[in-house]
């Protein structure tokens, strides 16, 4: 009881140290530490929210670290506290982090006020993005006031970033050849804005051509928001050109959202969701360990797959042994 | 037991009557009924799964009934035996179902081999969605070959057909103004071909200028199979031109996915699916149910939107209320 009192503090005094032991607690998966937890983040919840939240996505190759490692150095002369966390599912899969790497961005990393954290492992996108989320509230009561998350382009890692994050940025390439880079199921509808980088030397006539021709496709998709019609812009991170005017339209962005109140809305119901789908993992959890439930289920989803039995069936079967209880 | 025996085979044989009535016993929300629901299922599973499944929407407007009505009386012709199903959560609260009227299908309406059902209804789309895929089955036992599942241009409805249908078709009109009809979140990318409506007269070149636009976006779009590129048509619906081309479009996507194996993995994908969002629609609905729960929902679900409780904290809560048995 004690010790969580003073990790409270000491997260909210913005001790790195109490920090970094905080998000070890979040990420620990002995169960006897989650009360724990649970407690620091009740405590810590008065202290959240009064940073902007970003989503960085690309596939590799795009220049995240780049862009991240730019955009964090203009932020950190204008006085900000930053903090760069990742998601990404297949961490543990592909032997190690690529990303929130610090090597990756080695100016940042040697910055007092930037605080870099690798995606947390994990089986499930469900699980590592749940210790995102719960880090990211810990670095807001800790005093970072811009969240930067990245993750890369893969669908389903996208979408739960977007899904606690106030602003989502998508980096794309002009490809070198003739075809432009395709532009993956759905992302392009959860992108607050899309930018291409490495629009520098003679690749920016280019890039320029590529800008037009995603303007063109976001003219077709119907806004998000009546308050903000979805910008294709260029940079080169490496020559730390145009990263201002974006850090600008973020701003820009976070003020119109404001002045319409849907920034808060969105807040409100990425919480709301966020509740939901911790229950349904939950429940979901909770139904696959069933013991009656779990003998039986290899054998009904054989069977649906393979068409001898109608999925309903299959569900009131695996559901009648649940309630058998 | 004998009457389920007897509506099984009169199903089975076609009957236009046992159809209703089997249809009726699906629709019923007689708790008493769904034992018997189950149970026809089951016995006519193995007559199913026969037919060619094809989603359509668009929004009013676009010329949906003439459009199903040009192609179903091809069809017709050809010697198909066709079933045109709707899925509109909408229905019930606008007053009546505007989808799968047959007023708004008067030649196809008189015809023996086609089968119109209208929308069933239902507070959650989850729930129109159940009985529409499940009055789909019967009526491929019945002997329909080819399955129609109408559906408005909102994005969840649309989805719910998709997840149930082997070819997805985008209904779009050119528009009057100078601006291309928005393409709504998500829709484009489960489309298997696009179509543009009342291509006709001086409308021509305005609906060629879309098509070519539209064709543009597409190519922008990861394809959803290495073996499909999403085409964008023109047809007139009311001039019966371009319908033979459409259907000749849908055959060959059939024999493409059939040779890939694409057209069996993914109904085995879609049953598998359908089976998990059943069950987690039942544990979901018993969670709510649950007395504990029940009580303090509202005032959770209230803290969380307000902040003033983590949605972790509130999760946690409910949780332990709903094990408490």
């Amino acid at each position: 009881m004690p010790k969580i009192k003073q990790l409270t503090d000491g997260v909210r005094s913005g001790n790195i140290r109490s920090l970094a032991k905080a998000i070890t607690l979040i990420e620990s998966r002995n169960t006897s530490h989650s009360k724990d937890a649970a407690e620091l983040l009740d405590n810590l919840l008065p202290d959240t929210e009064n940073a902007i939240r970003i989503g960085i996505s690309g596939v590799p190759g795009v220049g995240k670290s780049t862009f991240i490692e730019a955009l964090g150095m203009n932020l950190l002369r204008q006085g900000h506290k930053i903090a760069i966390l990742a998601v990404d599912p297949s961490s543990q899969l592909s032997g190690g982090s690529i990303l929130g790497d610090k090597t990756r961005m080695e100016e940042l990393a040697r910055e007092k006020n930037a605080f870099i954290r690798p995606s947390p492992a994990g089986k499930t996108l469900g699980g590592v993005a749940r210790k995102t989320r719960e880090t990211m509230l810990l670095c807001e009561a800790a005093g970072y006031d811009v969240i930067i998350i990245e993750t890369v382009g893969v669908g389903q890692s996208e979408i739960a970033v977007a899904s606690m994050v106030d602003f989502f940025l998508l980096l794309q390439l002009s490809n070198a050849g003739d075809e432009l880079q395709g532009i993956k199921k759905g992302v392009m509808e959860i992108a607050d804005a899309i930018l291409i980088n490495k629009a520098e030397g003679e690749n920016r006539p280019r890039a320029e051509l590529a800008r037009q021709q995603y303007e063109n496709a976001l003219h077709l998709l119907k806004p998000k928001s009546h308050n903000w019609q979805v910008p294709a812009l260029l940079c080169s991170a490496l020559h730390n050109q145009g990263i201002d005017e974006i850090w600008q339209m973020i701003r820009d962005f976070v003020t119109t959202m404001k002045q319409h109140n849907e920034f808060e809305n969105k807040r409100r119901l990425q919480a709301t969701d966020w509740m939901w789908t911790l229950v349904m993992d939950d429940l979901k959890d909770m139904f696959l360990r069933d013991k009656n439930v779990a003998v039986m289920i290899d054998q009904v989803q054989t069977g649906v797959s393979q068409g001898t039995t109608t999925p309903s069936a299959a569900a009131r079967r695996l559901l009648d042994a649940f309630r058998r209880h």
